[in-house]
C-alpha cells in the first residue's frame, strides 16, 4: 500500500515537473513601467529607443500615449497588430468575427493550434504574450451591422487611454461593404484613418491616407460596385477561392505600421497612397484629392470645413503636367503625382485606382522588365471596369 | 488511508488534464501528404493553390521540392523562414549562432519564452509546428570560422531533399565578414543567392539577387572596408545599439520571399536589386554588372565561363543614357537603371550602394515629399564614405 502511495506522488511529481515546463514558456516578461534605452540583453526596448540617438525620432516614448484601433484581424490586420505590440504602442482596439482555420497557416501570425478560436481572443492572446505592456480590447462583431456600426462609432470617439477619440483607424478588411462603413463612420467622426488591401491574386496591394475633406474619401473615388450600384455579392465568383501570400500581406502590413509610426511619432514623410505591384516590384504613388460631389454628405462637410481653415504657407509648388490624367473627369478626382516619374511610370499609376478596389491587375506571369505600358485614363480605367 | 490515494487519483486526474490543455496547443497540424487546391477551411494549402487557377503560377506545388539556405535568423531571416515555411517549402536549413534575448522583441518571429535558448533550435520548434510538412535542418555554428566554413560549403553542396546542391542561398546576417564569406562560399560553387540588408538606424534596407559571373558579387563592389582594408570591427562606435523596427526588417524579408519565389516557380521579373527608403516610400531598383578586376578569384573564374556561355537571342535593347553614373568608374562597375526615372530619381539610385553595406543613409527627420537631391557618382559616393 505505502508503494502505491509512492508511485502516486513520483507520478504527480512528474506531473507538476511537466506542466510547470509549459508554465513557464508563459507570461515570461512582466511589465515594464517606462521605456529605457539602455543596451542590455534584457531590455526589449533598446533597439526602439535606439532611434532616438539615431536621430531618426525625436521622443519614441510617446508611442505609449497612442492608441490605434485595427478593423480586420487576418493575413494583414494580424501582422499589423503584431508589430504595433512589438514597437510598444499604447493600446490597441482590435474588431472581427471571424475564427481561425488552417486555411489561414499560408500568412503570418496564427498558428494551427488556434484553429477554432475567434480571431480577436486568438490574437489577444498571443499579443499580451509578446508584450504584456500594450493594452488590448477586443469586439468580436461585425462592424457592418446597425446596431455594432452604433457601438463601433462610440469606441472610436472614446477608445483612447484618456476615453477620448483613437489617434488612428486602420482598415485591414477584405471586402467593400466593410470599407464604405469604416469611411461612414471617419467621415462621420472627423477621424484620419488608413486603408488596405491586397488583391485576389495575392500579387499586388496598397495602403492609402484618409483625411477627411483633405485627402479623398473612399466613396469620393467610386469603384464599379458603387458607380453602378451593383451588389458586391454578386460580383464574387461561385467556388473562386482568392490567393494569399504571407510575403504580399507582410509588405503591406509592414508598409502601413511604417507609416502609422511616421504619421504617430512625426516623422519622414506619410505617403497618401503607395501601391505594391509584386511582379514588377513597382511601387506607385500619388495624392488623391477629394471630390467635391462625394455621395458621402460628412466627407462634403469636411471638405467645406477643410476650405475654410487657415493653410501653412508654403514655397509655390511647380505641378507637373499630368499628360495622360484629365483634371476634370467625370468623377471630379485629381491625381496628383509626387514621385515625377516619367510618362511610362505614369501611365501605371491607374493601377492604383483597380488595386484600392482590390480587384486583381493583370496577372499574365511575365518575364518582361519593363513597366508595362497600359495607357489608361481614369474615364478609360472605369470604362474597362465595366466592361468586366 | 484510502480516502489518501482518492486524492491522489484525483489530483493526478487535474493535472493530466492540464497538462493535456497545453499539449494540445502543440502539433494540431498532421502532415500531408500532397498539396491539394479544395477550398474547405481546413486545407492549410487553399489560398496558395489558388495561384495557379489566377494564372500567376505554373505548378505551385513544385515549391515541395526546393530546399533553401538561410544564413542568419534574426529579424530578417526568422521571418524569412517564416514565410517559406507557411508557403510549404521542401526544406529550409539554418544557420546562427545566436541566442534569443529579450532585446529581439521589437522585431517578428521569436517570443518572450524563447529568449536564452539557440536561435535555430527556438525557430525550427515554432516553424515545425506552424508547418509539419516543412523539413528544417539547423546548424548552431558561426560559418566564419575556418572549421565550420569546410561544413558549410559540403551543406551548401549537398543539402538539397536529392542531396545535391540547395536551390537558393539566402543571407540574411547583419556583418560584412559573414556577407564575405557567404560570397566566397557562393562564388566556389557557382551557387545563386540573395544578399539582404537593413540600415543601422532602422529606416533603409535593401535585397540583391547575385548570379555568380553574371551579376556583381559582394566582393565586386568594394565598400569602404574592403576599398581601405580596414577591420569591421574598428568601425562600429563604442556602445553605439543599432536600431531596429519590426516593420522595415518584415519589409525586407518580404521582398525576399517575393523574389525567392518568383526565381523558384519563374513567374513576373527577379529584381536585380530593390531598396527601401522608408522615411520617403522610395524603391531603387538597379543591375549591377561584376567587376572584371575583383578581388574574388572564383568571381572571376565565373565570370570567364559566364562570357563562353551562350546567349539567349533578345530584342535590341536601348540603354538610357546614365548621367551621373561614369560607365568606365575606377570600380569597374557600371550601374544599369531598370525602371527609367527622371533625373532626380536617378541621383539616389546610389544610396542603394550604400545601403548594401548597411551604412545609415541621412536620417534627419524630414517632411520634404522631394526626392532628396544627393547627386553623387560612385566614385564621390566612394569619397564621402572614405570621409566618414
Amino acid at each position: 500500500m505505502s508503494g502505491d502511495i509512492e508511485t502516486f506522488k513520483k507520478r504527480i511529481q512528474e506531473l507538476e515537473n511537466e506542466l510547470s515546463q509549459y508554465k513557464e514558456q508563459r507570461n515570461v516578461r512582466q511589465k515594464i513601467a517606462s521605456m529605457s534605452a539602455e543596451v542590455v540583453d534584457s531590455n526589449p526596448y533598446s533597439r526602439l529607443m535606439a532611434l532616438q540617438r539615431m536621430g531618426i525620432v525625436k521622443n519614441y516614448e510617446d508611442i505609449r500615449s497612442k492608441s490605434v484601433a485595427i478593423v480586420g484581424v487576418g493575413g494583414v490586420g494580424s501582422v499589423t497588430a503584431e508589430m504595433l505590440t512589438r514597437c510598444g504602442i499604447g493600446k490597441l482596439i482590435l474588431f472581427d468575427y471571424d475564427k481561425v482555420e488552417l486555411a489561414n497557416m499560408n500568412r503570418l501570425f496564427f498558428q494551427p493550434h488556434q484553429s477554432g478560436q475567434s480571431k480577436v481572443e486568438a490574437a489577444k492572446g498571443t499579443l499580451q504574450n509578446i508584450n504584456p505592456d500594450v493594452e488590448i480590447e477586443t469586439y468580436n462583431y461585425n462592424i457592418t451591422s446597425v446596431e455594432n456600426y452604433d457601438n463601433f462609432i462610440k469606441i472610436l470617439q472614446t477608445g483612447s487611454l484618456t476615453n477620448g477619440p483613437v489617434d488612428l483607424v486602420l482598415s485591414c478588411v477584405d471586402n467593400f461593404e466593410a470599407r464604405m462603413t469604416i469611411n461612414s463612420a471617419c467621415n462621420e467622426l472627423n477621424q484620419i484613418w488608413f486603408e488596405s488591401g491586397v488583391s485576389e491574386n495575392a500579387v499586388s496591394g496598397h495602403i492609402q491616407f484618409l483625411i477627411p475633406g483633405e485627402t479623398a474619401c473612399f466613396a469620393c473615388a467610386p469603384p464599379l460596385v458603387v458607380a453602378e450600384n451593383i451588389d458586391e455579392k454578386t460580383l464574387k465568383r461561385e467556388g473562386v477561392c482568392a490567393a494569399s501570400l504571407p510575403t504580399t500581406m507582410g509588405i503591406v502590413a509592414g508598409f502601413l505600421v511604417q507609416n502609422t509610426l511616421k504619421y504617430l511619432l512625426n516623422f519622414g514623410t506619410v505617403s497618401h497612397y503607395l501601391g505594391y505591384n509584386a511582379l514588377l516590384d513597382f511601387f506607385p504613388t500619388m495624392n488623391l484629392k477629394p471630390n467635391v460631389n462625394c455621395d458621402d454628405l460628412s466627407c462634403r462637410e469636411r471638405q467645406k470645413e477643410f476650405a475654410l481653415k487657415p493653410k501653412p504657407v508654403v514655397e509655390a509648388v511647380v505641378e507637373e503636367e499630368t499628360g495622360d490624367l484629365h483634371e476634370d473627369n467625370e468623377w471630379g478626382i485629381s491625381l496628383v503625382d509626387e514621385t515625377q516619374p516619367t510618362e511610362e511610370d505614369k501611365s501605371t499609376y491607374s493601377e492604383g485606382v483597380r488595386a484600392a478596389y482590390t480587384l486583381p491587375v493583370d496577372s499574365s506571369p511575365s518575364t518582361d522588365t519593363d513597366i508595362p505600358k497600359t495607357d489608361l485614363s481614369l474615364e478609360e480605367l472605369m470604362a474597362q471596369m465595366k466592361s468586366i
